[in-house]
């Protein structure tokens, strides 16, 4: 199962692409999409919007996934995030691919082992998960990471019409203490 | 000139198209988009850039305009306000019309002569000035209100390479007084 990680920003939006091949979970790739500097607000939304329409197209992810955000923002920065959030999941849901949301501590948690690790921990630890040469950038890391929390939980969840549902058999205790509980967006 | 008015939300969207003839303006047409009930949020801003896309193809506006967003919203509201409307700037940007940010103030006051006036006033007014037979829905009379007041600053500005820019005279004593200041969205 091939898993596209999205990390949506009004500046850049990082994006990750994992597969899972029986117990492991190999790199695909992974990039940062940036809009001509200096565009105005609505063609930076449209260059997203079509970034990651060829995304898709180019890679054929069957699930996708993005960090649920939560309070704690400002209304002005809840807006800008909004926004560059709301052309993304547009842009996955016209590709009729399933979106997965996970929490930001249960990403920091199945990458790093603890749900409050820093950015720099997160980096480091999805290039070792995924043996790559280099660090990938913070926003393309950050991508890496909700895709590969997504393959780790994938193996208690299964595609049934569209909708993530659970099967087999009761989590180990070390998914249950990891938590890894992946909703689908409503 | 022929102007896409346009009230983005999560739940439904209105829309309203209106065009200047010399000295008048008059309808075109005006809606509501609403995605299926129940469905995922994903699929539903799907849905809106769809059809946002379609009624571009088929009504060809030469301007867009949204209402400019302020605080005073729970950042809760703000980031589902922000999804609907980075799609909604998302597909018009797509087709390549440029978009004029109005304030909320500046939309009542054009349409009603007080910025504070409430929702049934405006579209009292939307339905009195457009000769309809009877009142449009409450988002649709806010879209065709940002179109309406759209349309009256108009004449004051020029589409120069996809940017707004200001022409003529200075603006009269009624102009500044409705300080109908039309800006592209950055």
């Amino acid at each position: 199962m091939r898993i596209l990680g999205l990390d949506p920003g009004s500046i850049a939006t990082g994006y990750g692409l994992v597969e899972r091949r029986g117990g492991h979970v190999v790199h695909v790739a992974h990039g940062t999409l940036r809009p001509p500097r200096g565009s105005a607000l609505p063609d930076r939304l449209a260059f997203l919007h079509r970034e990651i329409a060829r995304i898709v197209a180019e890679h054929r992810p069957e699930l996708a996934a993005v960090e649920r955000i939560f309070a704690g923002r400002s209304v002005r920065a809840a807006l800008v995030l909004g926004q560059a959030r709301g052309v993304a999941l547009a842009a996955i849901a016209a590709s009729g691919i399933p979106i997965s949301e996970l929490s930001p501590q249960q990403v920091k948690l199945a990458v790093t082992g603890s749900g409050a690790a820093e950015k720099t921990q997160v980096q480091a630890m999805v290039r070792r998960l995924l043996a790559l040469a280099t660090a990938p950038p913070r926003d393309a890391a950050d991508a890496l990471a909700v895709a590969l929390c997504c393959a780790h939980s994938g193996r208690l969840w299964t595609l049934q019409q569209g909708h993530l549902t659970r099967v087999g058999e009761r989590p180990s205790g070390r998914e249950r203490n990891h938590q890894l509980v992946v909703r689908s967006v409503k």
